[in-house]
């Protein structure tokens, strides 16, 4: 009951400009017993797969409710405003243009789509006048979900259309050959950590590494240490590790793989399974994306470190300058 | 009854301080049942006009509630605490320095003024000491808000004022001659719109030109693009439109009227309605507010084009430099 | 009953990346009657302490509550997790490395104090699989939030400990002489008010000076002025006031104690009790912090002026260079 009128919302209009309170204000406004969730609304302005990737995201962490996202480059041309209903009984609403539709994937696929009708959405919402043509967040996304949320069926608003036809976004991950993969960097958050579009189970497996580290055996016991005990200075001997070499805008790195930041040496560059369950490239208390210059949708390649009678390779410390894998 | 506890909030605080979370406990203390819409805490710091701008635009897209908004740089000074009842059923609070008025004005004039009692409010909401002296949105305003959620009337936490003794903003539209009206940017969004503080009619009635410029006959027809369709390379004729001089920083820039951002042409500059019912300075996936170098509170000129013959003036085009008008 | 389903939510996971949201979401998956109340998650990447005197500052302005804060460099160690019940009637949920502690002291102090069992929150949230080694927000804070307000007893959730075992942050207030403080800068705001970790109360005991400098009888009468309203050029006679010396890198200032920005001249350092009850050092319409160059964390120390004679000190003006206290 409650979660019905759960709605999360995400965009790209910034926290200063008002344009994401202006359509929390409608859903309040047609639809009193609303609850919005705010997600993110510094999504980069336009960057549609951004968006889409960050809503894959978090939405499978909550319940199923009413989902609003904006990022809308083509308003006012004839892109379609979707409603899309998915099998875990989630409804999306914002526009044709590949958005929705990681997220709807992530929370079971969908099992109906909805090319909303403007007309159709403003009368049944008691909406005077026509909508305008920059900001349609406001005047026919929010209108429809505060509509959703008070039982109206999709099939009122709209007409439904095929999920094949759906606008969708490029795969960002590929094979370069049977040894590399190349994949996007999907975000560096705050902490400098390099969020990769590609899961963590797909890189292990094309790079022929198992999932868990920790199988490797000996553990360099960092994850004993609180987080402000200083490195044994007398710990000298390498565990059982893997090695991954990395390529960034032309230079090579070798990223380490491990399962936390705390088994990482300062200076140290890891790669680890993020809390998403994808690849990320990470050091200790330190920024990997400015030691890798590396940016959102920018990319890397990741490949086996070559290893001529198994040498373990000396892992790059940033006062060095890039590692040159031999 | 649910939206009678709804309180809408905006300042100048900023997101990390917590000034804006301190406001928001006090009310939930208070009142439990409150529920708050967290407009907009960025204003840029003591920036009244930009604030009072905010609010005007965004409350009469929500349902009749009660408003805090504090930005508020005569805090500790004898300005005045407001509660302002509106035609409308609104109630806002906030300071007397023409922050609140043209939002009143929007949601149908203020009906009823208050000067706040801070001894009032604070014995009635049984807070004992005194407040600060440098934060009222804490300590007299979140109360009052608090308290009027309750059920207190304004007349029980202050005393009557007339409308007409309020703080007033000045207008920042002028019409310098019989051909150009001045306007101030009110805002540049995360797009880089430039927002100007000008009604749409009002500047159309200015300028001789119809509101609607579809009205022109001709359509270029780029409604009917997708989005990410390319601009067809044989499209040459160029319809009927009309397009305006506008003056910023000494660079006099030739913007098309248009309806949308897809109507203009990768470099063009257009002027259209935007979402709020003003007029908008605007490029097609670029930053007019780059381009054109303006800022918040900068002042911007428009009047018609000279039109010798009536000639189609050459659309500005990032690569060339500011158009000169002849 | 409302305000027993309260959370409050401070982090270091900035607005955009959607770690706090997918906090939220988890917290609403558990618990729909949850509500959210989203303090700050701007504290800078890691900065312990700047989070622990943040919520301490925050927290007793609201109703006792569930409060959620992470702030956790050592996530991934093994770090404990906690919840720590208050006098007041609190829970606090979060990584056991300072940032709960000056909170729960605020809210009448810790009475008991639980270290979190990640399975055991796991299994009675019906969380499949391990936790992340990485987000331990989503994985292991945000479902024992959840559970608490669902009336879970912290005893079910995990093993008691003495809260003197509790890691503590130092405290960054000390006296380097009889006649000198050190403080750290907690906080620059919006304004560039620079806020200190030093009680006003302790301070002017420490100066000996009186906490209400309008004791000193004279009043400079600036607040009875509207904000608006210029400086009468005629006013030369200076009031009693007291003066401080402020060191900041190296510089000496001389700091003039007031009670608010008002009665400050342009140019001129004010020392007053900030509405958090610390000492913040401030001017009038400008940043304190950009003429000091005074950044988070860095430290200032106060002491008396010399007084030879008694003279009143010539209050620091910003085109002067550093007043030099004789």
């Amino acid at each position: 009951m409650e979660s019905s009128r759960l709605v999360t919302f995400l965009s790209d209009f910034g926290a200063k400009s008002g344009y994401a309170a202006a359509c929390e204000l409608v859903i309040y406004r047609l639809t009193p017993a609303a609850r919005v969730l705010n997600l993110s609304h510094d999504i980069s302005p336009g960057d549609v797969s951004a968006g889409a990737w960050l809503l894959r995201r978090l939405l499978p962490w909550g319940p199923p409710a009413t989902h609003l996202a904006v990022v809308d480059p083509g308003v006012g041309t004839t892109r379609r405003a979707l409603c899309l209903v998915c099998s875990r009984g989630d409804h999306l609403v914002g526009p044709d243009n590949g958005l929705l539709v990681p997220a709807a994937d992530a929370l079971g696929g969908t099992t109906m789509a909805w090319a909303l009708s403007h007309e159709r959405i403003r009368e049944l919402a008691g909406i005077d006048g026509d909508a305008s043509h920059t900001f349609h967040g406001r005047d026919i996304f929010a209108p429809a979900v505060a509509l959703l949320l008070q039982g109206e069926l999709p099939g009122t608003l709209g007409d439904p259309i095929h999920p094949a036809e759906l606008v969708h976004l490029e795969d960002t991950v590929s094979s370069t050959s049977s040894a590399a993969l190349c994949a996007a960097v999907s975000e560096v958050d705050v902490f400098g950590n390099v969020q990769l579009s590609l899961e963590w189970s797909r890189a292990m497996c094309a790079l022929h590494l198992p999932d868990d580290p920790s199988s490797y055996g000996t553990s360099r016991g960092a994850g004993d240490r609180t987080v402000s005990g200083p490195i044994p200075s007398g710990e000298v001997a390498i565990p059982a590790s893997a090695w991954v070499q990395i390529r960034a805008h032309g230079g090579d790195y070798a990223a380490r793989q491990v399962r936390t930041y705390a088994e990482l040496e300062p200076g140290e560059l890891g790669l680890l399974e993020d809390s998403w369950g994808c690849a990320a490239l990470v050091m200790r208390g330190q920024r990997a994306a400015d030691m890798l210059q590396l940016s959102l949708h920018d990319h890397v390649e990741l490949s086996n470190l070559p290893r001529p009678g198994n040498p373990v390779p000396t892992p790059y410390r940033a006062p060095h300058g890039p590692h040159e894998a031999k």
